[in-house]
């Protein structure tokens, strides 16, 4: 057993410890007790003033499958679990509820995104689920959106597959997607997610011929709705393009067009100016240019902005699906509330501390309509009456927001155990990024040290976290 | 469908241009021309002097499985693809031989560590599907050597999952164990390849209790036998380590031996040294210690021979299962025979060049039976007759191997489509490379400029490619 995941169960997609907590709780008698945790992130990835939320969907999909096959329970059998908790978690299913802020969102540093609230068994089971899913398709959201924020009215496609990691190449594309990726080459992807599929052909088609004009020629031919030549197996300016006029020359007298040129070595600046000018003296200015070769935003951006490229889409494959630089959102899923009773996380390292109880985000807008700030509450208290935030760590920073239009985020998405989020499709949960993002004032979406975005905590939140910090100092 | 990925037919887990061309090469009646195709490296990851090659079974099982189903047709034929391809495509199944390196054997840049010889269009379909279990997997057998390495002989546990790359994850914990980790907290990934699962107790458990103390008395009284209590919740000196000596005590009134305790915060070289201290002191040596937190291979190398941090195991996440700093292996898979006729690929980057035509590496033994130097010979050549073989772009350089011992690294494994390997667990596969990497140089395992390990070409080889280049001066 490889690849062939399983499709029905997926209860052993945990960590052990899950499972010998479960146990634990089964035992102690605990495991009816009502609890809640939040996920929620540390740390914007790749230096960012943001994180693009996504994943929920895939989440709630295998949350439904988060069940124990009698083989796992055999298996479990076989570790050492003991028989009476194994009886229990042959009928296992999560019955809890979860709020959600929608996918899709823009969110920051330490603020609830997902709150998941039942009986303490269930929710630490599904703990290494929650955040698998969600950990890797906010860090793709995240950096397909930064593509997307420098290439503008330019497409890019996500072709990834070879370099992703796994089967995680599957969700890379579908979070690709969602950040606005225009299509994929995964052809799994795009029939699981109804995604656009692209890709023409490779090196390896040129080279099968004996020269590069017979093998435009052949692709031409069987493909004359969609050509797109790659231009750089020899020599990109004194084969490629030369080639690729004669062909499309050749085209244009069987009445079709040549859709595009791929450049996928060299310098793409210099070569996407000469190419243009190649094909426009050819009389071709409707072939489009399409690059591809290690790229990522800052690369695009500087094709674009600083160097005025003359290319028209990008393919962008290794740096898109594995979030390089950054490998993982640091994402956790901590404890906030067991039996009624707000619980903190304390660490060597004041970062890792947590917030207590149940809670609920309120994004503030300013005048102008644009997201100002956010206010985490708990859950029962009214906003309206919320007039002063303060800095988590720092209280002495404070901000007024009782005048401020103020709306909640975290939504209910599943109520006693049954999905009750509509589906919206990759395309459409872009959308709703896209007009977000129009709210996110310019300056915490700069690469470079972009102006960090305020999360503020009420007082009455306030008031539990020092508590506790009191009681442990 | 998101998660639940098919167990029978992997066939659109390509991209679409493996099959755009394999329509065009049926469309050219250039199906049935015979062809090979190398995969191979052009980087080692990490900045390091090797590179552990993995996942050939993995790669193997999905390659029985790379079929289309009736629905798979459907999706293709709505994507335009031409009816009578897709007949054929309905009883496709890969019909070729393909030769590689063993599991665990370790290579080198530009080197073919995979032949695939068939049809042209069998050899291009499977392409993606090679690259993305091959690279990602090597990718981490790679990083976990490199932890096992400076680990010597205290043990790792890989546990990734909640920031492993989707599913990704299980793949991940695979490799990690061929690299040399004890075991893994993925449950899944321990049922799936038989590896030993780890795992104990998060802080949630902690707070799920009114104090730390009956969290620990709880936890002991559920898990005699593999009691590892985590103590960093409020603070691991002043109470995690001292709540965590009550119950050792206690556990041994009852006839039990706590196993280990848990730092998964703060600093490990200082906190380990403490707790040690204490623990010692209450007479309780025989508890270990388990480190934890953002671990690599830097940094148990400091905190084992720098600072000496007597810490006897260690819990490895995201950095083992994602590969950071680098996200992906670089390799390619690239057209090296068509018709008999030998093909390479230009470029304009010189290092993407290519090494035609079909061929044998071979491992040189120095007089201490140490690898020396990897020739890469054509296929059909003698390897007694090859007397020196040479840089592949700089032909002043050469090596006389003519009195060295040689041994050929591809061998048989798919015959006629039928696979031949003889199936290993990953720990066989680890031993493997326990083996093989004691005849590697120590100065190639240097973390900091390693000495790069020489690879040649045959006099022979070196003759086709240089008629190709002078055919493109």
């Amino acid at each position: 057993m490889m690849m062939s995941l399983p499709t029905n169960h997926w209860g052993l997609y945990t960590d052990l410890y899950e499972l010998t907590m479960a146990q634990g709780y089964f035992f102690c008698e605990k495991k009816d007790e009502p609890a809640a945790f939040n996920y929620f992130f540390r740390t914007n990835p790749f230096h960012g003033g943001f994180t693009v939320f996504a994943g929920l969907q895939s989440f709630l999909e295998v949350l439904s499958s988060f069940t124990f096959s009698e083989s796992d329970i055999q298996y479990l059998k076989d570790q050492g679990f003991n028989n009476i908790f194994l009886q229990f978690l042959e009928g296992f299913r999560f019955s809890g509820n979860i709020l959600s802020v929608h996918e899709g969102e823009i969110m920051f540093p330490n603020e609830p995104v997902v709150q998941v609230e039942g009986n303490i068994l269930e929710c630490q089971l599904i703990e290494s689920l929650l955040l698998n899913i969600l950990n890797f398709q906010s860090l793709i959201a995240t950096k397909s959106f930064r593509i997307k924020m420098v290439a503008g009215d330019k497409t890019y496609a996500e072709f990834g597959l070879r370099r992703a990691q796994g089967t995680g190449a599957l969700h890379a594309s579908r979070a690709s997607a969602i950040g606005g990726a225009s299509s994929t080459s995964n052809v799994m992807a795009g029939k699981s997610y109804h995604l656009p599929v692209s890709g023409t052909q490779a090196h390896s088609w040129i080279q099968s011929f004996s020269n590069e004009i017979d093998a435009f020629r052949a692709y031409a031919k069987v493909h004359p709705e969609n050509t797109v030549l790659l231009v750089d197996t020899y020599n990109t300016l004194k084969s490629g393009i030369p080639n690729a006029i004669v062909v499309a020359k050749e085209m244009e007298k069987a009445g079709n067009r040549m859709q595009a040129v791929r450049l996928d070595s060299g310098d793409l600046a210099y070569l996407s100016k000469k190419a243009r000018k190649m094909l426009d003296d050819a009389g071709l200015n409707y072939i489009q240019i399409i690059a591809s070769n290690q790229l990522n935003e800052y690369v695009i951006n500087s094709l674009l902005k600083d160097q005025h490229a003359p290319i028209d889409s990008f393919g962008v494959g290794t740096e898109l699906v594995t979030g390089k630089a950054d490998a993982a959102l640091d994402g956790v899923y901590k404890l906030c509330e067991i039996n009624g009773t707000p619980r903190m996380k304390f660490s060597e390292n004041t970062e890792k501390m947590t917030l207590p109880g149940k809670k609920q985000v309120y994004r503030c807008y300013d005048n102008n309509g644009m997201f100002f700030r956010d206010a985490i509450l708990l859950q029962d208290e009214n906003p309206e009456e919320a007039e002063t935030i303060f800095h988590p760590v720092y209280s002495e920073k404070r901000t007024r927001i009782n005048m401020l239009k103020k709306e909640p985020l975290l939504h209910p998405v599943v109520k006693n155990g049954q999905v009750v989020l509509k589906n919206k499709t990759p395309g459409e949960i872009h959308q709703y990024l896209i007009n977000r993002s129009e709210k996110l004032p310019e300056e915490h979406k700069r690469f470079i040290s972009p102006h960090i975005y305020k999360v503020g905590i009420s007082p009455n939140l306030m008031e539990i976290r020092n508590q506790f910090t009191a009681g442990f100092e």
